[in-house]
């Protein structure tokens, strides 16, 4: 097991990665303040590991909350069903809810517990890649809104980040794909050492290597801590973890939740990125390149939706919560390895951006 | 104008009390951080003081948030317009929030500027006596939930309370009642000299005497203050605050948010504690009277519904909020002027609490 911090003054935790978490107490009970716990999963994930993870903490009274599955369910109605379980049984302010699941469950279960009662103790166990390396750090939670994704939430940092690696076995190769999409973001953003590393590792973590998969999620939570621990709140630098981002939100937006995979359009959304980066002049069209064949390696999309114009990006990107006073930040690459936040920029640069022929550049790229 | 400081280090803000206020843009624009501010009233309150605000707020872009009134829209639904508002009008994470009403608007404003885009600016502007000596400062936001008062919420510290007592010429003399229950609180619980100047003030304010009403809302403010300084999140001092309101909210919740006002709930509660504390010996017969005497100079109902009964009471607290694994925690006078939280009382104590004849105990003090 290897464990990492993160530094938040009092609000620091510590991340555990390894096989077999799930099933060790010892882990779970130092974050355990009171009698109740509720487990948050859903439909899918709770055939599989409910059982083991409510054995793991026998000795407190468990109450499950299994929600429906999907990106599409991360709204009210499904918040609401973790507070009428939670009323229900009558948990009080020193329940712990635990986060089993993806990301919408961590981003649900966490927004749930931010508010409970107007805060109670919450534990992250990321079942997937994406929310591994990405969701279940930093204490981002929240909802969508009909307007716009994650529109509803709080800054809300969990006691623990609990990731047993075993149970990415389970996981479907497409969703797998679309972990890998925000693992190659580390590299790009601050880690470029960590490109070739994963240019060499990726038919191993494809073939669900544990030794390469242990090793991409620790680097990749190590580069995530180290930017929260600088900006919990995003008023500065932790923006740059939402590279490819601005553009995959206005994706997911325009196809309906759950269409394509948060991490499917974050892929395509990088892809768009790279190419305003390579277009102001500051990576080169060989360094976009190599980065489209990265993502394209771990089975990603690196072209958006053919149907989607300009017109649809700007509609989309105009509500991101990266506007301020009605200028669009974006989180463009300086170089490669470098990320940063900026709306300045010529417009007609992101005009061109959104009209290139994205399906001729992977055509050209070749399989 | 007078101003009170609430001390919780990089979150503190100032209090402002005074007749005008509203027209001073002076006292708002320390606090906006953008050019975007949306004003969220009721129906109710925006006939009387929109149009002052906005005119106050000349220069910025302006969106006026107009909710239907009263704590029975204090839900997920009306919470929902506010969002709608705010992203229908493209605002971002600049805008700033101002709650323009009462403890509803405030509670409503409050936890959806706690939420939006996960957290943006808000400022409280609390028209009616309630919430201008109770619910506007100190941070506690939230809606309710049909099985419980404020069970989903957020601690949330805005970036200014300001007062405008003339606020207080348009308010209905029922409402006025109500939040003198909060202004007899603080006396009973941590200023017992207070209560002597009340009984002696309580005609001129409740005929509106400006004087003599900015002097009880700036020592209730005082009160408040210094509570939530030490203790924001409520893990012990704080819920000193809620004398009354747990046996009130029990009140609230059984007649529908609504029919009995929040402050009436808490002064018929308040009767409850003082009997509780005089059933313990703990306060004597006659200081009990004399407090439920003070509660019906103001105006306020010292008789809880008379089809109420002990187990409709131990039902809705059951739920409260100051229960910790299973024990009821209650709020009680040790002494008048000094209150306690403590699930340490014999239950028989309790029940004869519950089961008490207030009526008669009314008639008995005579008018």
């Amino acid at each position: 097991m290897r464990t990492l911090q993160v530094d938040l003054g009092e609000r620091s935790y510590p991340i555990h990665i390894g096989s077999g978490l799930l099933s060790r107490p010892e882990l779970f009970t130092p974050h355990i303040a009171g009698k109740q716990v509720a487990i948050v999963t859903n439909e899918t994930v709770a055939p599989l590991y409910l059982e083991t993870l409510t054995r793991t903490l026998q000795g407190y009274s468990v109450l499950p909350v299994v929600l429906p599955d999907g990106e599409a369910h991360k709204n009210w109605e499904t918040l609401q069903l973790i507070f009428d379980a939670l009323l229900g049984a009558r948990h009080d302010r020193r329940t712990t809810v635990i986060a089993l699941g993806g990301g919408v469950i961590g981003d649900m279960a966490g927004f749930a517990a931010a508010c409970y009662q107007r805060g109670v103790d919450f534990i992250q166990v990321p079942t997937t890649l994406l929310s591994q390396v990405d969701s279940s750090v930093g204490g981002k939670t929240g909802i969508n809104h009909p307007l716009g994704k994650n529109m509803v939430g709080a800054f809300y940092q969990p006691k623990a980040v609990i990731i047993d690696t075993d149970s990415l076995r389970t996981l479907p190769e497409r969703e797998l794909s679309a972990g890998l999409a925000e693992v190659i973001k580390y590299g790009l953003i601050c880690d470029e050492p960590f490109l070739p590393w994963l240019a060499e590792k990726m038919p191993a973590m494809r073939g669900l290597d544990a030794g390469a998969l242990t090793e991409a999620i620790e680097r990749s939570c190590a580069a995530k801590a180290r930017v929260v621990g600088v900006d919990e709140r995003e008023s500065g630098l932790r923006a740059i973890l939402n590279l490819g981002h601005t553009f995959g939100h206005a994706i997911e937006t325009q196809m309906g939740y759950g269409a394509w995979l948060h991490g499917e359009a974050v892929s395509a959304g990088t892809v768009m990125a790279l190419e305003m980066s390579s277009r102001l002049g500051w990576i080169s069209t060989d360094e976009r390149d190599a980065a489209i064949r990265l993502l394209r390696s771990a089975g990603l999309p690196v072209v958006p939706p053919a149907d989607m114009t300009p017109e649809h990006f700007l509609q989309h990107m105009a509500v991101d919560k990266k506007v301020l006073d009605g200028q669009l930040r974006l989180v463009l690459l300086r170089r490669i390895g470098e990320a940063v936040v900026t709306a300045d920029y010529p417009r007609d640069v992101l005009e061109a951006t959104l009209a290139a022929d994205y399906r001729a550049l992977a055509d050209q790229l070749g399989e």
